[in-house]
């Protein structure tokens, strides 16, 4: 029978992990754009809200989550932890694989996590509109509704090829409420400079990232998001580990491998950043991010400063990166298209503390099929990557006889992506 | 905060409930559709297997579940009865409003409850291949997900025109293995007569219906699978209602009023025939069947002996009906949009044991844009109905100033269905 653990509502975490307090290490400090000096946090306020750029930069271990954010977050969480007893039994392993689901949020994948407080932080400091970019709609609809739940209103560029061939998500995010536009779009100098040179061009999210950027520079109403990467994002995200935790805690487990699917970093570092102190105290847990090949940051870049958008308006990142300039292939993980990673997720690879592992899209259909079918859920394309990173670990411990303790995170369904499937 | 009650695993029912069992009247029998006499039961095995047909005439209170359904039931069952606590908020109703969530299933609805338990029985009777029709497609994926489960080629006659409107869920089934064609087909001489007619013919439930009696007639290896009206069906279905009733129970709480949403009956039904008892008893609960004025077969239809199906190969069921012949405007609740209903909805409506109301489209549409809003889960067009009983409801209670329990049915997720949205 299914093994299901469901918290209370009550045990919502009440405060976000911040990871930086317990590194034994310091985050390399963000570089201007113009300058390529340091940059001070103060700068970023002309594009966030004040208390995020203090989260960005806190030392605190514990940053409380507000009253109406939580209110919010108990909508849809705490989401449960599954047993993958149905895939156990078709593996045929001795491991014990555990996955928690965020595709039980509104829009389908943890996005909303951090959207939420976003737009929470937002409306207090008296932001009126909020632009942002997005992929294959997973961001940008997790924004709309945080949008429509505090009263903003939301702007998304969407990457063209995305807006065309992946219709449903640009429906949900139009039932919430938002202003959703392909781009390259006619609405930024940046967007009309490309499409004078190819009126057709696809687009993408370093793109889209620079427009939004140039949006909010020309509106003192406006404040952009970003939905992975920075460390307020992965900060907002620790409740699905937190979540974990407390879970695993209920059933007496103990994780020997944690995975989760890389793009930016933010359900992966969502996921893993509660273990790091476990991992620092020397417990020999293996943290595993899965990529794929086509977009192989962690696994195939370099750990250097690099812009976090194709324009290079944003500030220079030390981080994994495949080049502000690299146009991965189209493959459907759209939310894995990036070219860059979470500096902390960069600089925690950098030490040894996690690893990374590349996988063909094929291999991760193949995963995300047999769960599917096995366990009853249609994963996003992106969080199959994870889900091959699990299957591989729990045919190794077939192999070698062991019992392991496997935990992953499901980031998303594919119910959008369905068309990816057949 | 939100209120949620989940039951383990050990708590999904160990039987279904048979309301004939307590009926204190008998339902009219089916009667042949060539001589218009009564059937005998066994006339029902050229299509249906033993255990289904026994199912259909059952007098038996408590039908047990065999193991291998309830193991799968347990992939995704117990599901959620929610308190929809910010909805009251907004609608500032001092009613109390609960409702059942069936989207958690693999398919997104609650077909997959008798789905798995139809292709257990064909299985073990040894059927190959189970041939069906659908509408929407709700029904078509969760057969094609019971039989991936249990080992049964499966075969899918779509409404031509959800088929090309909506890709989705023909992508769900054929993801897990189904073979689906749109109908009217060439595939049954039936499809072929009514394609030489008009090669553009939109189809119909009815239509879809005959083609796939034709098929499964004409192979012995072949049994049809019926995702609505029949007895059998209903009976699966109760796994909802007895879930509903342990969950009130917890929360100490007594229904004022139930409601669940009307196509063919099989959620409405699953949904309310355990409250049957109590309302026998004497118990002032008000039990409301909520269908689209485009499809009124319970509030205009006549209640009369009428066909299943368009070409008249099914048999003739006492039912409240719209004819036959009677082919819907195209609302989006596909599911809805069927010229019958549940013999046992329209005998329990005849004997004045439960009430129907119809609504608009618009009605329905912004109930569920709403609650999407609100609750966070986009719904199903079709249980949009139900949740649009629930308002007008919840919205009387307080012109009234009482506190109200009401109850209803969520039946499916809408996101397959967003572009109706927007």
């Amino acid at each position: 029978m299914r093994i299901r653990v469901d918290l209370k509502c009550e045990e919502i975490p009440r405060c976000w992990y911040n990871v930086l307090a317990d590194l034994p290490f310091k985050l390399d400090p963000p570089l201007d754009p113009k300058t390529r000096k340091p940059m001070p946090p103060e700068a970023l306020t002309a594009i966030f809200p004040p208390a995020l750029v203090e989260q960005e930069i806190s030392d605190k271990r514990e940053i409380p989550i507000p009253e109406p954010v939580l209110k919010e977050y108990a909508v849809y969480r705490p989401t449960p932890l599954y047993r993958a007893t149905y895939l156990e039994e078709y593996l045929q392993t001795p491991a014990r694989i555990y996955y928690k689901y965020e595709g039980v949020s509104p829009t389908g994948s943890h996005k909303t996590n951090t959207a939420l407080a976003q737009a929470y932080y937002n409306k207090i400091c008296g932001t009126e509109r909020l632009v942002t970019e997005t992929g294959a709609g997973q961001w940008g609809s997790a924004l709309c509704y945080a949008g429509a739940k505090f009263g903003l209103k939301v702007d998304v560029f969407m990457v063209r090829i995305s807006y065309e061939q992946k219709p449903m998500r640009k429906y949900l995010m139009k039932l919430y409420g938002g202003d959703v536009v392909p781009s390259p779009s006619d609405r930024t100098s940046f967007g009309r400079s490309l499409l004078e040179k190819n009126g057709e061009m696809p687009g993408s999210l370093g793109i889209a990232i620079s427009e939004a950027i140039e949006t909010v520079l020309s509106d003192p109403k406006a404040k952009y998001s970003l939905g992975s990467v920075l460390n307020h994002v992965l900060l907002h995200q620790t409740v699905i580990g937190l979540e974990i935790k407390k879970q695993l805690k209920i059933l007496g487990e103990e994780p020997d491998v944690i995975l989760g699917c890389h793009g930016g970093g933010s359900n992966f570092g969502g996921t893993v950043l509660p273990f790091i102190p476990d991992k620092l105290s020397g417990k020999p847990i293996k943290i595993v991010a899965c990529e794929p090949t086509a977009c192989p940051s962690l696994t195939k870049g370099r750990y250097d400063y690099d812009y976090g958008d194709t324009a290079g308006m944003t500030p220079l990142l030390k981080m994994y990166t495949l080049g502000k300039d690299f146009i991965p292939p189209k493959i459907h993980a759209g939310g894995l298209r990036y070219h860059g990673a979470a500096p902390i997720v960069s600089k925690l690879l950098h030490e040894g503390l996690i690893e990374a592992i590349a996988f063909d899209q094929d291999e991760a259909f193949e995963a995300a099929k047999t769960f599917a079918k096995f366990e009853g859920i249609v994963p996003a394309p992106e969080s199959s990557y994870a889900i091959a990173g699990a299957i591989r670990e729990a045919k190794k411990a077939k192999e070698e006889k062991v019992e392991k303790v496997i935990v992953f995170n499901l980031s998303g369904h594919g119910l959008f992506d369905l068309s990816a499937y057949v």
